[in-house]
């Protein structure tokens, strides 16, 4: 990865910068990150909100750009952010609300937008242990729903997220948002379909994945014995037989409706809560 | 009621009418069904897919509009459907792709597309008995998020989901979509929070509201001693005190990350899947 804002001279790192025009280099770069391309190329993402930023930063993430609107000046949570960001060596621009608004592409903005570096965790370092439980979804498509689960992962106490194959980014605006900021608490891994069984016959896990034609009440399985990873079908297709094959056990949730009627974020997070249900406890929160 | 396309003539009603101009205007007027305003006024709603059109139509669903795109004329369950549609008085449109993408704005649009009068249930009509689960959903705000729960509601076997208060519109496109056919089978009513109070005074119900600050873990609930309406707040501010006061019991789903962070939708699936937990087998299903 390479910073973005490279070779642009040191006279732009750590000072504030006001932009309130759209045709603006830095501001027509950063609407740039709403294609796939551009976010791949120079590695970064952007995240919504001052209470997102404020929690990547202490999670350890690395801000290459801190954008906010003149409203939100002079605020102290927003200058402490803006220090921060520039003792990393980071930007720091005020801009006007249309800027703000056209690089987050909404009509009532946040006042506050992060350029971070993006962070995967890579496969190889997992090892798993007893308690923990993994998520891992097959060529996961909806960007709504992979934040979704990346965020009730969080809720539930998950070690991580592990994408398999072809999958929607989860860096995406779309997902970023729909993460409500579990994106930097919960550790991301892609992998490919070959990785992942190679990894799975090393690690000591169970694999429990839910498969439509799954003959096990997803309540009868010990979810205590190893630490568990919950194999998720992708959208359309369901768990490939390659995958299945791999699983220690393949899981049905009963259904009541229509066939197949629930949405893979719901399942996921039914399973998640199933398989936790041991772990999670009111009293455990404190 | 009454139906939109009164006052149109004889002439009108029952014939298939090819149309492959945006600017005609019965294409207008469906159209401007992404509106609000027009749904209520019309008191219908596009629903996308051939089989969600038949399965409505199997459920009872009163069809006003067939539209086709050229590439589904001959197909017999498109013919058959028109036919049904006509029989019933209804207007069947044969139309170009471009045509069916500006009705549903897709890019890739279904070729069928069907518009439906809508159909709420009274509150009054609602006896639960014993082995009924409800949702009841405090000004839910997110059509993605209620069509989730839709279908969520049918997957896990729910008698119907309760709208209460100012809540997003469940015949909007985004929601009917989200539902996935689902809109057609599970019951939705409407009703204010006096009415809601009104009737849970008269219905031998337990009340279970989801409650940040609840203090029964939702595991330790009893489900089984009389009919259930989950009680959910909206995606902002939780339950107004007034619904919370009416509750048998507050419940909260223990979470091991970050505060409050599951989603609605998820939420709901999993309390859903815990209050039917006796209810639901994999026998049961057949
Ligand atoms: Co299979
Ligand atoms: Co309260």
């Amino acid at each position: 990865m390479t910073n973005e804002r490279a070779g642009e001279g040191p006279g732009r790192v750590g000072q504030v910068k006001e932009i309130t025009s759209l045709s603006n280099p830095i501001i027509k770069d950063i609407k740039a990150l709403a294609l796939k391309k551009t976010r791949d190329e120079t590695g970064s993402f952007m995240a919504e909100g001052l209470k997102l930023v404020i929690d990547a930063l202490a999670l350890g993430w690395t801000i290459r750009t801190l954008v906010y609107s003149k409203e939100a000046k002079g605020k102290p949570q927003v200058e402490e952010v803006a220090v921060r960001t520039v003792a990393k060596g980071g930007l720091v621009l005020e801009v006007s609300a249309k800027v703000i608004g056209a690089i987050t592409r909404r009509d009532n903005p946040q006042m506050v937008v992060g350029i971070f570096e993006q962070k995967l965790t890579k496969l190889d370092s997992l090892r798993p242990t007893l308690g923990e439980t993994y998520v891992a979804l097959d060529r996961v498509r909806d960007p709504g729903n992979l934040g979704t689960i990346i965020r009730t992962a969080d809720a539930a106490g998950a070690s991580g997220v592990i994408l398999i194959g072809e999958t929607t980014d989860p860096f995406s605006l779309e997902t970023v948002r729909a993460t409500m900021g579990s994106v930097f608490a919960v550790p991301v891994i892609r992998a490919s379909q070959a990785d992942f069984l190679a990894w799975r016959r090393k690690a000591d896990v169970s694999i429990v994945a839910t498969h439509l034609a799954g003959a096990v009440d997803y309540r009868t399985i010990d979810y205590k014995k190893k630490p568990v990873v919950l194999l998720m079908g992708n959208e359309q297709q369901g768990i490939p037989d390659e995958l299945a094959k791999a699983a220690d056990a393949l899981a049905r949730i009963p259904q009541a409706g229509r066939a197949d009627s629930l949405n893979l974020a719901i399942a996921t997070g039914v399973m998640l809560f199933e398989a936790r249900r041991h772990l999670l406890s009111l009293e455990a929160r404190g």
